[in-house]
Formats: C-alpha cells, sequence, structure tokens
C-alpha cells in the first residue's frame, strides 16, 4: 500500500533463523559437550558469531582457545543442519566449572538478558584502562553515517538489519557485518578480529546502526575498541559503563550533528 | 556538534537497568525461591514486567497464578533494591520441574537469546487459532504511527526508547508502554492487560515501534494478538511464525504506505 494505490510484490525479507552454540571441552575421559546458547541470527558469518561471542562473554580470551568450529546435524530438523555449531575448546584451556556453570546458565547473546542474577551482568575486560589514543576529527565522523550505510550489502536490500563496521581515524571503513541482532553484528565483527589477531582493537572506531545499549558497550569493551558511535541514542547505563572504562561514546551521529557523551578528549574539533 | 557548532548541554537519557525476576514456588517445606532472568530495563511498570514476562515465556497462564510481586533488596548494592523482584506463585501452581528448569537454564527476556537447545526456542499459545476478526481500514492504519510516537512520554525526550501500543479497529490507542529493550515493552504492555483481565487482546491490533522480530510475533501470539504492526521491517522467521498460526503482520508502517505480510484478510482496503 503507497499512497493509497494497493500494490503486490515480492519483498526481500532480512532472514532470521536460531543458531544454537555448543562448546566441547575438558580432558580425555573428562571431555565432554554442552549447549551454551541458542541466538536468533541471520545465516552468515556463524563461524566468526561463535568466537565472538565466546569471547565477548568472556569463556574464551584468545584465538588459539578455539582448536576448530563446525556445523553439527541437529537430531530434530534435517533443515536445521546449519542451526548448530560445535566449537572445540583447546582441553588445556582451564575452566572453573562453576564458572561454566555460571556460562551454561547466562551466557546470552545479548549479552545480559537471560543472565541468572544481577551479579552475572557485568563481564571485565582484559584492556583496562583504555589508551587515549587513537583521535578522530570532529569532521571524518559525520562521513561515517554515509560510509556504513552504503557498504550494507542486505540492509539495501531489505531495510531490516543491523549493521556494525570498524573504522580507521581517518574515516575508512575496515570490516563490516550485518545481522538481525545488533549483538550478533557485533559478535560477527570482534569474531573475525579475533582469529585474524586484530584484537585488541586499540586505533579503530565502532560505529553500530542502532542505539548504543550497555551491552554494547561492554562488548566493545573487552575487545579494547576505544570508540563507539552509535546512530540512535545511548542508554544511561551504557553511559556510565563508556565513563567507568574511559571510552568514547558518541551518539545520534548524522551528517550534520552528533552528541559526545563520554571520552571527548578522542573528539578533536576544527578550530 | 550541530552543522559545525560546537555546543554544550545536558542530554535526558533513557534510562537502563538490570532488573532480576525471582520466583518463589512450590508448597511447604519444599516452596524455595529461583532467580529466572536478568534483563536490561527501563524503570516502571516492573511488575507488570514481571508478570508478562512469566506469562509470555509460558510460566504462567492466567493472572490468579500470581499471589503478589514485590521489590526485594539485593546484598550487593543498596541502590540496587528496585533492580530485584520476587514473584510469588500460587502453591497450587504445578511445575514439572523439568519444565522449571528449562525454563530456569533458557528463559530470556529476549525471548530466544540464552535458550539452551533450539527445542526450547517456541512457546505455545493457548489462542491458536487466531479468530478472523478484527478487520481494520487501511486508512485507519496509517494513523497509527503518528499516534503512537505523540503518546511516548520517554521517547520525546530521549529519542531513544522503544514502544508498543495497543490500539482498537478504530485507530483509538488503549495502552501504551515504553523501554529500552522492545520485548520488555510487549511484556510491560501484555503484563498490564493480564493483570486487568483482558488476555486474550483478540479485538486489538499491537503496534511496535522497531523491527518485528521471532520474539515478537511469539510473544504477541502468546496474548492471542491478531494483528501486529511494525514501524521497521520484519524478518523472515517472523513471517513465517505469523503465517503459521494465522496472525496479520504489517511491516514498514508509514503514514503514507505499509506492507502485508500475512493475513491480509483482516485488512480493508477502500474500494
Amino acid at each position: 500500500m503507497e499512497s493509497g494505490a494497493l500494490s503486490r510484490h515480492d519483498d526481500q525479507l532480512a532472514v532470521e533463523e536460531p543458531l544454537e552454540i555448543r562448546i566441547a571441552f575438558g580432558q580425555g575421559p573428562e571431555r565432554h559437550q554442552e549447549s551454551l546458547s541458542v541466538t536468533m541470527r541471520t545465516p552468515g558469518s556463524d563461524q566468526e558469531l561463535a568466537i565472538g561471542f565466546l569471547f565477548t562473554e568472556g569463556i574464551i580470551s584468545a584465538a588459539n582457545e578455539v582448536l576448530s568450529t563446525r556445523f553439527v546435524g541437529t537430531q530434530w530438523e534435517d533443515d536445521m543442519q546449519y542451526n548448530s555449531i560445535l566449537v572445540e575448546l583447546a582441553p588445556t584451556l582451564a575452566f572453573d566449572s562453576q564458572q561454566l556453570s555460571r556460562h551454561f546458565y547466562t551466557a546470552s547473546s545479548c549479552g545480559v538478558c537471560g543472565k541468572g542474577s544481577i551479579e552475572l551482568v557485568k563481564t571485565h575486560t582484559c584492556f583496562f584502562p583504555i589508551e587515549h589514543r587513537p583521535t578522530i576529527a570532529a569532521s571524518a565522523l559525520r562521513l561515517f553515517p554515509e560510509r556504513l550505510r552504503s557498504a550494507q550489502p542486505i540492509f539495501s536490500c531489505t531495510g531490516g538489519i543491523h549493521a556494525a563496521g570498524l573504522f580507521d581515524p581517518n574515516g575508512t571503513l575496515l570490516s563490516l557485518r550485518e545481522d538481525v541482532g545488533r549483538h550478533n553484528a557485533l559478535d560477527k565483527l570482534i569474531g573475525a578480529a579475533l582469529r585474524e589477531g586484530r584484537i585488541p582493537l586499540r586505533d579503530q572506531a565502532l560505529m553500530v546502526s542502532g542505539r548504543a545499549s550497555f551491552e554494547l558497550v561492554q562488548k566493545a569493551l573487552m575487545a579494547g575498541i576505544p570508540i563507539l558511535m552509535a546512530v540512535g541514542a545511548p542508554s544511561s547505563l551504557a553511559v556510565e559503563l563508556a565513563q567507568e572504562y574511559g571510552m568514547t561514546l558518541v551518539g545520534f551521529l548524522r551528517e550534520n550533528s552528533f552528541n559526545v557523551y563520554t571520552g571527548e578528549n578522542r573528539i578533536l574539533f576544527d578550530a
């Protein structure tokens, strides 16, 4: 229906399907599998998503703690065979079984939803304090939204998908991932960086297509990202967490305006 | 920063804080408490949120299964006393302990994230099949976005919050809830309806401010809502689920246009 005129046509939809993340861990006869989480995601970059999720949840801290990732068929539906992924963790990866049990209960690709108690909400980044660099010129910052948007292959078809992109301080887009879940888009981006040995992402700025929530700030901090820019609004807790860790948080980033909530030392305003 | 001019001022932020949902259940000496979930929410309507969450997760099926709800102080931080809520369930509420254990592992205010396996993703509504009524005129539908937006008290200050609203077929807004999490806004709306004996919401249309995901369709189905309209795009799985249950799903609802993905029988187009 458009301006009173009714028409019938096919529409491209952003694909949303469940991905179960399983892990195998332990040594010798103790080694076994657990189902850790199910997230609703857009298929693609699933291995990066799984690894990024394990990393931003604090279950792994380095790429070499993962031996392999592979899709494993499920028993209930044939067409779900790409909807379950098994991550083989290094046998030497020491687990506090209590820690795993906490994660098993609580892990969620939403970062916080589903956690078993408030104490479990916070993860802890290895990259604290965050360095003062880099700095970004305000004039460069304003180019980012259009660059992110024009690089989104799925969004341009569907209008229904989130993006997370990493930029260098000159405004060059270095990598981009899309997903129906913004937390997944970020986990995919971070998972790719982890596999390529690019963590911590010290000299880069992260831009997300939606709002800046607590969970996105937390995931960015886990990867050592010093600057987070969002097209939408930040929440109160996002601002508090960014402040606490010395991250630069920019919201409502548009071509003609933006708001700096924390860490304005990294933004260079023209004289 | 606006059009090159730098200014410094206070900004209103949408508040985001954790809410732990605890339940007390069982009879006599067997009665005990469990922490079920932590969700990041905007404070306000917390009792409705907790009850709506329990309902859309399938843990309760009627308001009288809840004896009381109250805030309970937490041990770790004084200022968190409003961030933990205890729902006393009726002792007669029969729990399959396996069922509870599944929920304990998997419950998430995201509806699906954090669930322990793919089998657990789907909840089951009591209100299937959905009735054919009501019908809504296309001309009325197009008034909804402005009516929802102008009724959002927090959005107008912060620009950073989701809304879920119930409309009658004439386009009158009946109730509205806001939250930083769209699943929470919907749980608050449904929780309020449950407390007031208005479930199933047979003759009403739900409008949400963001995209239409699988989880929102599922929550709406749990409350028997026949029509879901979103400002944004639906996902593929949202369309599949709506189709399966005979729900009308409208996306990209704007003043001058909208898309009907499923259940077009409930939309009356002008001659």
